[in-house]
């Protein structure tokens, strides 16, 4: 199974690629969508579609997972996330591509195991996990990939939970 | 010039095009996109980005103007219409078409002449700009109205100075 784990917002878009091999993650490509900040915002918009769409129809993801709205930012950011979050929502059911969310609390207990985590620790797991050499960076690269993660252990559970129900 | 006023959301997405023929504003079309609340969001703004598209080539705008958020509303509510918004603004800006924001404040003042002005006195005056024999249903409907006069307004008003600064 191959999860495109995404940090989503206006000027930087992180994004990872993992394949879940049985237990093993690998990671398959990661990085990030950058706009302009002096840009008119609909062609940032766009930007980050198009880049998304050709993304998806390269790599071929089995799943999407994406970060859910931190509570504690403001009105005008979450409008600003909303329409990047849009557009790439947009890109992925455009390609039949199915969309789970997960909140930051929930991406920290997938990964630490504990939903007070500090934002280092996240990383530094990110980084064992995909037996990366450094922590990707910027910050919403390594945040992207804790959500792929944290999508490959839920998608894990949940077949298993399948397999016990099935029996 | 045919302007596409746009009052975003998630449930009903208002749209209403007008032409503005010298001093006269003509009502083109008008509407709203509604998606049902028990689909995934992903699909709801998958429907209203190709709503949008149908509209914005069927009808041909030259300009698009789109209400800017209320800051009084809440993070939740941000998010869930900058979702729509961004689907919105990218089907725009992929048929070339550009995009004005304005504020509640800007529309009643456009409208009403009076920034504070009631819902009910814009609805009322949104009427009697183009005609009609009563006021478009849903709010949404008459909102988008409003934003495209305000636009209409604001975009003859800008010509003029235009005309003034080239003397």
């Amino acid at each position: 199974m191959r999860v495109l784990g995404i940090d989503p917002g206006i000027a930087i878009v992180g994004f990872g690629f993992i394949d879940k091999q049985g237990h093993k993650l690998v990671p398959v490509q990661y990085g990030s969508i950058q706009t302009e900040a002096n840009t008119d915002s609909a062609v940032r918009l766009q930007e980050i579609y198009e880049a998304a769409v050709h993304l998806i129809d390269k790599y071929k993801p089995d799943a999407v997972a994406i970060e859910k709205l931190f509570f504690n930012k403001n009105v005008t950011t979450a409008l600003t996330v909303g329409q990047a979050r849009g557009v790439l929502m947009l890109a992925a059911v455009q390609n039949g591509v199915p969309i789970a969310e997960y909140t930051p609390l929930q991406v920290k207990q997938a990964i630490v195991g504990y939903g007070k985590a500090e934002k280092k620790q996240v990383q530094e797991m990110v980084r064992m996990f995909l037996k990366l050499s450094a922590v990707p960076k910027p910050d919403d690269v390594a945040d992207a990939l804790a959500i792929a993660i944290c999508h490959a252990h839920s998608a894990g559970l949940q077949q298993k939970l399948n397999g016990v129900g099935k029996r």
